[in-house]
């Protein structure tokens, strides 16, 4: 096992009912910044839930974080927090209004020139806004970590960046809020926490049978409900396993000690930024390309993950690892997910900008920083 | 599920080395009081390790907290931190010496005329003294929760408290500071720990199958490293693991959103109060005369581990349900405990006094409070 730190403060408050209890876990002088989405926390009830528990208190409205939070709409929210002397964000929605509100909450008390060196080049946080989040849809673990991912429509680029001053202060975890998500945003979700568990276990091996069994658990669970929530989403179960199994795939538990990886993520951000698929879209397409593409690296985790999850043990351990990347395609595509860059109309010649690009940046992917230009070529193409 | 609140705002820092970064996670200013039991800490190099870090820093030394720390060996340290106006209290040692130090670290803060009450009256806290733990034992799991149980010789008492003041800011988890430890206390270690996650496991289904898998990761892991540690007690890794799984297992994690029993744990205290049986000792004998006894009460889930732990899933419920508790007897007694307390030399008529004494506290034990008198008397009828 390597050396690491834990350390996650946030406190999950978690069930049915429990929006209520949010008049007590923000200052009660606090100037509230409520910022979500489009409509879907007003025709979900969660906008009312939170006005009435709320009652007199101080709150502004921020609404209009898009999916992929846009740099220029947090830059919005920014100039109202200076000007509106806020000094708490309750952030209401998904993974992207949470990771908008972390970028808010840090981009308003940066003291240097340009906020976006945050994302650009890692630029220090020493504050940030206090947030509270109100979680409507699971799948990207920002509840419950200190990530985010930001979006620069202006030049395309989606950009990520940590800080333990973006840690939640509390996020209300209510699966009921779920009930009426469309399904491919819950599909989506349900494939993004998958692949969050692969960036984390599909590494190589550093002895630490706790976190691989840990990792492996929440794979077999969402395996289970994933493919229940299709048929019965009103399920409220159903719908909190998920909702647990996204939180606690990326909130430093399983990576805890071993290598990750990453490498489906970045390429996955690329697609995103340029040929607008969605984050779990990407993910379904990319993440067997690279355990594919990373076969003998990764042999060891390949053939435990093929006994284990999918119950794979005979024939030659190409056939087995074969077996399993095959099976997890099947996941994805039982989930309503596509399989291939062609299906979303994408050309390979526009796809292979995105190695010249990481390339240019002088990032090497992956556990061992082993996928450089070539590796991507060769994902990209075998994920055609 | 059920709701949960979850918050475990603990920084664990994990590895060997890491005994070294203590000055950088303890206020410069701080006036230290350095607690831990005996002479281990000199012998294994964990207190010269600290003295090097801490280097010119203020630190008193107290020594002497006995394994199920005493009340009246506490309260001399709550002396000192009062009249030496001691602000932080750095504890090195196993579950006794953190527990204890947790105990000091409310009883110094506490306002009320006796805090023997935190104890037995449940007394609020409203406060204690910053507590930073380095771990040398692996089994209770005190250095990630804000749990501590205290025993008061003078009266043959052995009670638990609970406050979110009193989580260690945060916890060094060396495992190379645990090879020098005698065999039984390794094996009293791995029992525990494998007996909390039982407590938390071993009850009612209310449909959290992920809570479940991450028991049985831990459950699994403790049984194949538990193994291990006596033939190879140097091996860094297998250390690690038990360390790690230890921590893990009661941390509040396996515990979210689902039903716990504590029956085997409140039996175990009064079999160590009354008898001196060391904490893993008692709970060896009592948990599978538990899992008998509520034998129908948790019946789905005694099929689930057998399954799952132990791979029996053929015969009638009765003999797969038997045969999983005696082979989780016969992984105890692998581990070098014994299994009944005529073993130990315990007459049933003075043991049967728990009972009585249950009774008198107005007792119901077990997830569904329904061991009462009489059952606790199978129970210890049944583990003789």
């Amino acid at each position: 096992m390597q050396n690491f730190i834990f350390h996650n403060p946030v406190k999950v408050v978690f069930g049915k009912g429990e929006i209520s209890k949010i008049a007590e876990l923000i200052p009660e002088q606090a100037n509230i910044l409520l910022t979500f989405g489009g409509s879907s926390i007003k025709k979900n009830g969660v906008y009312d839930q939170v006005k009435a528990a709320l009652k007199n208190r101080k709150v502004t409205d921020f609404g209009g974080i898009e999916p992929n939070p846009d740099y220029a709409t947090c830059m919005k929210a920014v100039k109202i927090i200076r000007e509106e002397k806020i000094d708490f964000i309750l952030a209401a929605g998904g993974g992207s209004v949470i990771d908008g509100s972390k970028f808010i909450a840090a981009a308003a008390c940066f003291e240097g020139a340009d906020p976006w060196d945050i994302l650009s080049k890692g630029a220090a946080i020493k504050k940030a806004v206090p947030i509270g989040a109100i979680l409507t849809l699971s799948g990207t673990g920002s509840e419950m970590n200190s990530f985010a991912v930001i979006s620069k429509r202006e030049t395309g680029e989606k950009l990520a960046f940590g800080s333990p001053e973006v840690f939640p202060k509390f996020s209300i975890l209510d699966p009921e809020t779920t009930f009426s998500l469309p399904a491919n945003q819950t599909s989506n979700g349900v494939v993004d926490a998958f692949v969050h568990v692969l960036e984390q276990y599909m590494t190589y091996d550093v002895n630490a049978p706790l976190q691989d069994r840990q990792a492996e658990a929440i794979l077999l669970t969402l395996m289970e409900e994933g493919k229940k929530v299709l048929e019965t989403p009103n399920d409220y179960n159903v719908r909190a396993n998920i909702m647990w199994c996204a939180t606690q795939a990326l909130n430093g538990n399983i990576s805890a000690g071993v290598p990750q990886d990453w490498a489906s993520h970045s390429i996955g951000h690329e697609l995103t930024a340029r040929f607008g698929l969605a984050h779990g879209e990407s993910l379904a397409v990319i993440a067997p390309a690279v355990m594919r593409n990373q076969k003998e690296n990764k042999k060891d985790k390949l053939l435990k993950y093929a006994s284990r999850i999918w119950g794979i043990t005979e024939g030659s351990q190409d056939s087995i690892i074969e077996q399993a990347i095959y099976l997890t395609e099947k996941f994805f595509r039982e989930m309503g997910l596509k399989s291939k860059l062609s299906e979303y109309g994408i050309e390979i010649e526009k796809a292979l900008v995105i190695a010249d690009d990481f390339e240019a940046r002088g990032w090497k992917l992956g556990e061992r920083g082993k996928i450089g230009k070539n590796e991507v070529i060769e994902i990209l193409k075998s994920a055609l």
